[in-house]
């Protein structure tokens, strides 16, 4: 797919997903996305578990699945696969570590290089990373090192709901020439 | 350009650069592709800058210019156009903000473009957010009210020399299927 196309398409999909299993070739291609993109300093921080064995995904579902008063179910809790996101907080310049931007970089690739294979996914870092620790949940899991932190997952799979793309404020409020604001 | 192949060629160019300017409409795409990457919560932190004026390059060029004991030049010092990348730290979810993933993922997206449009680039963010505050005499200039960052900035253009990617890990030191090292 071309790449402009790939950019407009992705869309952060909560819905089912079809139960087809997603080959092993494309799940390589996403990955392989991932570690192209960029890290500061070339640090490399982020690593990647691709999880399509149905005990595990049904062992980590359960790590994440909502409290009895939660309405909220688990998104892409029916997809046929995850992508884990790993990271390492390694300093690259000065006292600074870019782990941050490395895997939201990394997150990106995968998720055009989902699109362009026909697949939906979504972003899901926030409650994986919040006070209760499911990214840690997952890791155990998953025989993940403490030194590495599970930051995201991104379920990978074929959309059974029709993908809607949210709306975005108009261009002209958020991205100018030569100056804040202007033309 | 296919998208695989826009990823696989995106490399961080530190050359030179042709003194051709880069057309508006090529700007604009890699202003809406950034602009079209995800945000948490869809809050859309991130506002963009393109500059292509001469007077306004020579004076961002001239804040960032390194001290007369610093051997290194300015990274894009000789490229037609800047995009600047701003943000805002917005909370998204409970009391987090996820405005660096935000950022981090609209800056993919405009590497990605950028190649795809046949131009060159570098993620320069290390030394514009540090201690010196780089990115405030940038902003300064620009007219960026006080509540913006400015994180990031990438030249764009067409490259002189040779375009070189880093070499990274093997696959297998960063990616597996169903487990931490596994297969």
């Amino acid at each position: 797919m071309e790449l402009f196309e790939a950019i407009s398409k992705r869309a952060s999909y909560r819905g089912h997903y079809e139960s087809t299993p997603v080959p092993r070739a494309h799940l390589e291609m996403i990955l392989r996305a991932g570690l192209d993109a960029p890290s500061g300093c070339n640090k490399q921080t982020t690593s990647l578990i691709a999880v399509d064995d149905a005990t595990l995904m049904a062992q980590l579902l359960d790590a994440i699945k909502p409290d009895a008063d939660d309405p909220h179910p688990v998104v892409g809790g029916t997809a046929p696969a995850f992508i884990c996101v790993l990271t390492r907080r390694l300093v690259a310049y000065r006292d600074r570590s870019y782990f941050m931007q490395d895997y939201a970089a990394a997150i990106q690739n995968m998720l055009l290089a989902a699109v362009a294979l026909g697949y939906e996914s979504c972003w899901v870092e926030g409650y994986i990373t919040d006070a209760d620790k499911l990214g840690r949940k997952m890791a155990d899991i998953l025989g993940v090192p403490e030194e590495y932190e599970l930051v995201c997952y991104l379920p990978i799979g074929v959309a059974v709901d029709p993908v809607r793309r949210v709306s975005k404020k108009p261009m002209r409020e958020r991205a100018w020439f030569n100056g804040f604001g202007k033309e």
